[in-house]
């Protein structure tokens, strides 16, 4: 992922488009990939959504799409400066405690 | 990142989640993240979304949201069985030969 | 509809809140609303939403985000100065042309 | 508004979309397309985002988009028998005394 990140930043800067990469913009840019992402699930059922990458036609838009949303999340994480695992797994570690195993069973 | 799905695929199973967490579900629960993430940075100037995790306030917010979306990601990746680093590769190699450096300069 | 706009415009006025109300920024606020909606349904499966409104819990808070993606949308428009219903009715049009009823049947 | 309503159940009906048009999708459909709507504002600065229209190639993708949000929006509530302007209404007056004129004056 670091090296995901870095290449992302070369990418930018070569192109001259870190003037556009403000945290403001990349969270509008991965809330519309993950528009992207949510139209290609829109009118499946919970079932057919689970086997999407059988459909040779939808494989590769999922793929691109979710490819899209983690280039956008990593590359807004390191123009924050923030470790994106090290927060989530920060997260988890709360979540574990916060919804013990065998509680009241509702997902949040 | 390999590490962190198997940690939220036992956290899943754990509580009894995973019949809840198909594609289609996971889709909306990072959306509905990202919506968070959004709200945080809505009223922010670019410039000061910038500096947004110097605000002892918003900084715990932020990190938590992107962790939220990091954990949901990488859920959704896992139970699609999509290696998300290497989609995402993959679109960074045709994004590269689709905006060659130098070229028209407008960021797509 | 023009009610409500002039509404929410004497409401930011009164507030000073106008100089945030830009169209980014306001498209930014739509989309964390639609966020907060998505929450709420994320996890029911497409027969429980059809009832949603029969929770007694949930009923208040999806009429909650509605109204709050109901506003946003409203106040966007007008601050753009586009008549939305204009625009939907000449949108609904145009999809009637492109889908022609009885015809391939496969939702777009 | 309620015209709107009506004529998108009959565009509905007269392709046998209804079976489709479950809040659950509807939901996602309508976040598919404020993510569409979002990427068109990503790039601009919040001043070029308050000139958009005047942009002759940028104008009619925002109308169109604005369209969308607003039809499937309409949509939803109706579904869902919800009356979106008294919501919306009932809202304001919620918003109103919450954040009274010449308070804090921080956005919220």
């Amino acid at each position: 992922m670091d090296d995901l990140a870095r290449r992302l930043r070369e990418f930018a800067d070569a192109r001259d488009w870190e003037q556009y990469h403000t945290p403001k913009n990349l969270v509008m840019a991965l809330s519309g990939e993950v528009g992207e992402l949510t139209a290609l699930f829109q009118w499946l059922t919970p079932e057919e959504s689970a086997t999407a990458l059988e459909d040779p036609e939808l494989r590769p838009e999922v793929l691109d799409e979710l490819a899209d949303v983690a280039i956008y999340l990593v590359r807004l994480a390191d123009v924050l400066g923030v470790d994106l695992m090290d927060a989530a797994r920060a997260k988890i570690a709360r979540n574990e405690s916060r919804f013990p195993p065998g509680s009241a069973g509702q997902i949040y």
